[in-house]
């Protein structure tokens, strides 16, 4: 199985020349559409949602990511091989799906052992697909990475910053994501389930419930999301319209 | 075949993470994905369309909804058995599709069985994910819903009230659903057809037509939809922008 | 393998009614949405969407496109047969794929002969599920469309008018797409690269460059887009909005 995860949007032919691309190369390829609706260039919040299905997704599966701002300069495109493999460029896309991967290493794509499986020339501008795409249809049909790259330090790659951070009692937190309700995702995970948590930049003190119901419409809340990190939320209603936050802002938040 | 209806949106992991958790247990299903942007929490529309899918798809197909303001409080999760299958929240989304469905029986799914097959804890906002998704990819599989539910009185089951009033010669009908073009979807089925629809609260008199292209750009009128209900249009123009409408809301209407 | 290119939007039940007609018909098709989201009613668009992908898909493809306005009224419905298929409203959607097609023959659909296939009504306001659909389904599946349709002349159908024209040393260029990043896409093909290009009508003189990252975030640029075709972008940014230009709009350009 290999899935797609991007922010080419859905308008035009660029999904679509993706996996016929694809298809042509595998045509027995499993090809599963996670989103390509990513925010255009946010490279934090890809990895989020590659993070996210990686931890449902069976041994052996492929994930190609395709978040890239820095499309035909120096960025290298990589094949990260473990328990399930990542296909991605190496600007941090990686980051977070990272930690759930057992790696065995990683392989830096040469263009041209790839136009050799392809046979097609490889645009400046659109590698999702003419090398990230068919990378993933290869590996899913068996060909190892060795065959269109070579091997590079898996410490080599590139990491986004996304560590949560502690000054005191007060924890200095990242919003990594905003889903398409308006709930606010923060980078903490395996924290101690408070009765309260307080949102020190809104003077607001939220109860940390199990989920969205357990409140009055519009009410806010806290509560552990279906993604194990702190989520802020306002039932049936955005959280980040009333915050006004969007990824990549800073919050300081103490659990209660 | 499994469907997937949603509202989850298309931007986030969602869609994806259930789509790889129901691969994980069931690698050969066929998902055709309907749609995941049923307007949000609006549980007629997902029903309406639901409805549609149910009507053109073969014998056998087990049709998966979550539109699910309700999850994680006291809503039962439930399956219902015929010669298709439904496998949605029990709030009222099951109710158009199911006046084409011949209804064995009908189950609760219990969690705690469910969660023998899937292996991964139940969250208390992503059923669609943890219940719904896995439910639909075990039956797709042969697995009958008496292992992960237990059977349930068919009549028990919640239903919204889509039924047409008529009031002398005018109806009291409801908007059940708006499509992406702006056409409004009344909830008046096996009419005798008319010359003409007068829409009572805006003082307008419809032709009643086969086609939007038998009207001038611009025009308003009646007709025939592809869904068998009886649909006001502007051809290419939006009817529900002209008439201000939205689902939910009722209309009186005189067939002449 | 069939591909669906359509302006039905992701919203409503009516691309998953055209997949589950398709399934019910030949269940072991694999359908690949390449887009449902062109822009309503613009043939020309589609037609660009459509080329992109033919280029890239194995021989044996079959492409259905619906971008459809003049459904149930004269137009027809049309299958063009050759290294790869063509399903499409004969209104000129045909046009750009064709140039990337050994065409052998034209065959105009009979909607009495595929309701056979199908077993369904057809409706006035939805071929993609009645007639479209079924036809790619059937044609994938082995079905030739003499036994749903009737030859007609290759020449008789209609095109659209898109080639570039030249006065002096100046060429009238169309736009033909706009994708989601804003980046402008122009009707000419295989020219000798410049080292700049001149937008007439704004008093611009614009690098032709390889990439988008080879300018400063902000900054115009012209460039061969992975689509072989003339493109007009802002590094990062949107150059239809700075230009103001929508699809069908022309432009005076000089290659320098």
């Amino acid at each position: 199985m290999i899935t797609l995860t991007t922010d080419f949007g859905l308008k035009g032919p660029y999904v679509g020349e993706m996996k016929v691309a694809m298809l042509r190369i595998n045509p027995n390829a499993k090809i599963v559409d996670v989103t390509h609706s990513v925010t255009r260039h946010s490279i934090l919040e890809g990895s989020f949602v590659m993070e996210q299905v990686v931890k449902y997704s069976p041994k052996g599966t492929v994930h190609v990511g395709v978040i890239d701002p820095g499309v035909g300069t120096e960025r290298r495109a990589i094949v990260i091989e473990g328990d399930q493999y990542l296909v991605v460029p190496d600007n941090g896309l990686a980051t977070l799906p990272l930690k759930h991967i057992k790696v065995k290493s990683v392989y830096e794509i040469i263009p041209d052992k790839i136009r050799k499986f392809t046979g097609w020339e490889i645009s400046s501008t659109f590698h999702g697909r003419d090398i990230f795409g068919p990378a993933g249809a290869l590996i899913e049909k068996g060909i190892h990475p060795e065959e269109f790259g070579r091997e590079i330090p898996v410490d080599s790659i590139v990491k986004l910053n996304v560590e949560p951070r502690k000054e005191g009692d007060v924890w200095i937190l990242k919003v990594i994501y905003i889903d398409d309700f308006g709930n606010v995702i923060l980078n903490l995970e395996n924290y101690e389930k408070p009765r309260t948590v307080e949102l020190l930049d809104f003077n607001l003190r939220l109860p940390y419930l199990e989920t969205y119901g357990l409140v009055e419409k519009g009410e806010m809340l806290a509560l552990p999301g279906s993604h194990d990190y702190l989520e802020i939320a306002v039932n049936m209603g955005s959280a980040a319209e009333r915050l006004n936050v969007k990824v990549g802002d800073e919050l300081r938040v103490r659990l209660l």
